[in-house]
């Protein structure tokens, strides 16, 4: 743990073995379904974990901004979605990109976008396949299933000069409100049936849909079925979270990322210890445990949980420390400068505070650091 | 505002006029009480804005980070004080700095962390300048202000060699509780009284206590007497958010920062629309506006508040917009494409999201990009 000891802290850590068995895990289960998996790269960021998350993959990867579709294009990725629906003051960014020669599909769920849409292609010669977005449980966005809705929509992109309808894509949020594994395989069986109807509603009007895209780290890894289904979406599951802890669908062990901090302060009377990691470095998500709200477990510099020992609260470069118990901490055992780890809430938001990862191999030795990057532009 | 529509959202834009109107409103206000102000450059991370926040001060500044103090110090600050209890691994980066000439000041509460300190500094050949750390309300971190404990620390950290004992500080985070100015006003009150106290506690010890720093945005804005205080640490007030408006000390015309974004979908259904500004571009801080948690107010492209538009969720990159009054959003009128500006919830966190700010003149034309830094290593 020497090595560790000498970081500067806070910074983040990965765990590459517990990466590597969490995308094995997922690859597995979606090779046995017969389905591929087209990994969302906005939790990692990073142009060497996406390498590794399309291993043995058809090759296609999600993006959540046109700074990642230009990143990862750049690094080799040529079969880019771009999974959020486009604002038109991106269309000249996403048509660069296009030209450029990369695969960039766009998502859209109304007429007004897709004009615009259709206007900056032609502009440039260029055609986008897009994905209509479906809303299969009125999460966030999407168009509604209705069938005169979606072949209206549908028929109306397909029109569109410029534009390759492509298929129907969705995002089951609502699995983040399931609270059991059966719950989620519900809600991935609601996602999975309502896809494959409108999909069917499509191709019975006559229009294209060879792409039926679902996903989310919970439903990806309890879905029972993915029949009709020709690619799924998620990114957490190669680090994991407290977030999946909590939704049943991986164990703490699982978690590949961690931030490593320093104890700075002990405070007896108000029975807490202060660490310097604090929001900028793992982010405000927090749960609710046992009627506290945390925003992290704390572990050893080894990874291993202390006891009940969680942070409470956050400032900019302080995170307070209790016990879930209300207990009395050791600051005999865990004297200032001590070096802890830190499970995240959310990896997404945990990772998006960081410019590296410090990848750790076995023997918890620093082998690599790999950039990871953030922004809406390249030069972001 | 043609320029604007040009931009790619999100990014953050910052109201020069604004923010050296709220700049000048603290210089005057601690001119008139005769205390210097350290301006705390954590809120606006920028050599550009920290210029403007020393200019007719002294020129001490204050920081969170040992990346804030290289930065700084790097553009030719020379008296920083690193205002968060130092980490033994930090130490060396602090001895760097130190002897580039920097007049590096760390903030103690421990005899523990005091003695690495020291050894650091001898090992060195170097001297720290020291504060302790008071804790007078009991929020965070600090020594207790009771005399036999201040005075046996004080004496601890007087006795090492390395280190030279020059005073005080405290931060009365329970101001951020307050409901009302003059609540405020007496923490404020409670800050000043017990600092100047614990300083005559020290003196009548025989001990050195040239400084007595105190601060916050709220107590510096609320505050009736300085006296005996020699320096107001604040930083937020550049800026001003949401949560500064909640606390009576500004008004949202005085926010200087908001993030400008696109509409790119409405959800009539579900009485929603969305913008292309999520959890990235505004961090999650939120408060409670009748009985709703929200993310921020959504203004026009002008910055004027668009009626009753409040942020209710936030993901990645959407951020769900939804009226106060439940009512039906005017999707005519804020058709998808449209710019909005989002005012923060909290500018410390906001801007940490964004590695640049748009600064707009008073007809918002765009007169420059200031770069913004964050991460823990001047590397970062």
């Amino acid at each position: 743990m020497d090595q560790l000891r000498a970081l500067e802290t806070p910074c983040l850590l990965l765990d590459r073995a517990v990466m590597e068995r969490n995308i094995h895990r997922l690859h597995r289960r979606l090779r046995t379904a017969g389905v591929p998996l087209r990994p969302h790269l906005k939790t990692t960021k990073c142009v060497e974990i996406a390498r590794l998350l399309v291993r043995d993959q058809p090759g296609g990867v999600t993006v959540s901004t046109l700074a990642e579709a230009g990143r990862f294009s750049a690094s080799g990725f040529q079969d880019i979605l771009y999974a959020v629906a486009i604002a038109p003051n991106k269309l000249a960014h996403a048509a660069a990109l296009r030209r450029s020669g990369t695969m960039l599909s766009l998502l859209l769920d109304s007429a007004d976008a897709a004009r615009a849409a259709g206007a900056a292609a032609t502009r440039d010669g260029l055609t986008f396949p897009v994905l209509i977005e479906l809303d299969v449980d009125g999460h966030r966005s999407g168009v509604s299933p209705d069938p005169s809705v979606l072949v209206s929509l549908a028929r109306a992109i397909h029109a569109i000069p410029g534009l390759a309808l492509r298929g129907l894509l969705t995002h089951a949020g609502s699995a983040y409100d399931g609270t059991s594994v059966s719950a989620i395989t519900a809600i991935a069986e609601l996602e999975r049936s309502t896809m494959t109807a409108a999909a069917a509603t499509l191709r019975d009007a006559g229009l294209p849909c060879p792409t039926v895209s679902v996903g989310s780290t919970p439903t990806a890894l309890a879905a029972q079925s993915y029949e009709g289904v020709t690619e799924v979406r998620a990114g957490v599951f190669a680090f994991n979270d407290l977030m999946q802890v909590r939704l049943c669908v991986c164990s703490v062990e699982d978690i590949a990322i961690s931030v490593l901090t320093t104890v700075i302060g002990h405070y007896a009377p108000k029975n807490r210890m202060i660490v310097d990691a604090g929001w900028t470095a793992l982010s405000q998500d927090s749960l609710r445990h046992s009627g506290v709200l945390i925003f992290g477990y704390v572990c050893d510099d080894a990874g291993q949980p202390l006891e009940d020992l969680v942070l409470t609260a956050l400032n900019q470069e302080h995170g307070i420390v209790t016990r879930l118990s209300g207990g009395t901490i050791d600051s005999g055992r865990l004297p200032i400068g001590t070096t802890l780890r830190i499970l995240p809430v959310h990896a997404c938001s945990t990772a998006a505070a960081h410019d590296r990862y410090y990848v750790l191999d076995e023997s918890a030795q620093i082998v690599a650091a790999w950039p990871r990057f953030g922004g809406w532009t390249e030069s972001g």
